[in-house]
């Protein structure tokens, strides 16, 4: 059992449509409020060598993410924090507190609890325009794909390189870009944090359409051999980055330093270099 | 160290005002969005014997509280819940959401994760207009201090009398009552979920005057000697009613059914049949 076939749990009991997307929306006067929330603890999230104000960071950053990828300003975040060790939670407080402040969110609640091992859940809520908002779906075919910034890089510190610390530890949510590809009309978009090959067959799954991409066209980590960084940005996780859909004549967006991947294809399929795309990466699994 | 002590280094990061209340406020069009969250576990929180159902009600219970303490109308829920069992996610989102449904708000997102025990975070997002919302702070000298309902039940089962399960097991969030007496213009409210005491000092921490409460007045579970049933309503931990004190011209309040237990005094103290009550109630401990 793995959460995408959970998530098919959750649906039949809240309905499908509270399931897809990186945030919920609300009605808030004439904007929309998106909010997400996240759960991390230390055997999955927080890695050894991660400080407190690193796991804050982290928390505070992938609910960012989330917030960023539907083309919404973070402006609240909540949250909640289990201690087995009442001693981390000042730094864990500062770290969130450090990120949030960063990307002009501010902290307005939260919990404390005694828990066996250190657990933080962020909720974030972000504003945007009705008009800019940016969901999973809304893909056509012949729109180009693209990602920002270098994916695979949390994942190559995980196998091994260290120069990659900053990366995993201290995610960099897109926010400001996030933003600016929301106003510049990008026809879907979502965060890569399960790897890139997870994340379009989880757009695909949305839309009526599917993705070409190629391999030679990915970003790749820098001082990996272009196999093995291939795998690493196509299904490695714990990257922050975002993919992103976008007619070709919108493109490029001022301010985005971003890559085109791929296109969009009518057939319902995910494609790398002509082959269909294997279905992996970062999930949590169950016996 | 404990909760309360705690909260004072989370004070120092995010500031004291983020702090006093049940939930934070957000301006949200012509209304104030009220938000909150907390964190649920099993061995802390979900007691041998309670169902899935159970742990899933009980966890958008605590919630839909607060936001009730708030005078709001909850309206919306996320749930980050980890799994160490999946098995037990349907019936954790079933309890959520039928909890969510009987009072008036909707399970809108969410998140799944692996964990090593049962660990739930609910956040809620309430409405109420700027009028009505009841903080914390707002007391007066000459005010009635009044509960709802019967406190101590969810104690009472954790210390043997096993009528009072469904206390412990599916509380019961006082939400049409908090709005009713957010209209009827009480001066400040809380849940009591730490119990009476714990209560009434974190009001007192935030109004320049405090309280004198009598035994006497206290609604006791029934079947329970009076001297241990005091104990249990004063101290106990794991119900969900409100206090709250109100200009002794607006009580009762039409609909909601309360009793007072005490009156509000100009002295920064909280007296219990005239001396000192004890400090002490349901709090979280770290060595």
């Amino acid at each position: 059992m793995d959460d995408r076939e959970l998530l098919k749990v959750v649906m039949g009991i809240v309905g499908k449509d509270k399931c897809l997307d990186d945030c919920a929306e609300i009605p808030c006067g004439e904007q929309v409020m998106v909010v997400t929330t996240d759960m991390l603890h230390r055997t999955t999230d927080f890695v050894p060598g991660m400080t407190d104000w690193q796991a804050g960071w982290m928390s505070a950053a992938v609910t960012l993410s989330d917030i960023a990828s539907m083309g919404a300003a973070p402006t609240y975040l909540l949250i909640a924090v289990g201690l087995d060790d009442w001693k981390c939670l000042a730094g864990v407080m500062q770290g969130a507190k450090d990120c949030c402040t960063k990307y002009g969110a501010e902290i307005v609640g939260g919990d404390i609890d005694r828990h066996n091992e250190l657990t933080v859940v962020t909720t974030g809520l972000g504003l945007v325009s009705r008009r800019d908002i940016v969901r999973r779906s809304g893909v056509w075919p012949g729109d180009l794909v693209c990602v920002t910034g270098v994916p695979g890089q949390a994942q190559a510190w995980l196998e091994g390189y260290r120069q990659f610390e900053k990366a995993l530890f201290e995610p960099q949510p897109r926010v400001v870009e996030g933003q600016l590809l929301g106003r510049a009309g990008v026809s879907a978009m979502m965060d890569d944090s399960d790897g890139i090959a997870l994340s379009l067959y989880d757009m695909m799954s949305v839309n009526d359409c599917g993705f070409s991409i190629d391999t030679a066209k990915l970003p790749l980590p820098a001082g990996i051999a272009a196999a093995q960084a291939s795998e690493l940005a196509l299904y490695g996780g714990g990257d922050y980055e975002l993919i992103f859909t976008i007619p070709p004549e919108r493109y490029p967006v001022n301010g985005v330093s971003s890559t085109v991947i791929g296109k969009v294809i009518p057939e319902k399929t995910v494609l790398v270099d002509g082959v269909p795309l294997e279905k992996r990466g970062y999930q949590h699994r169950w016996e």
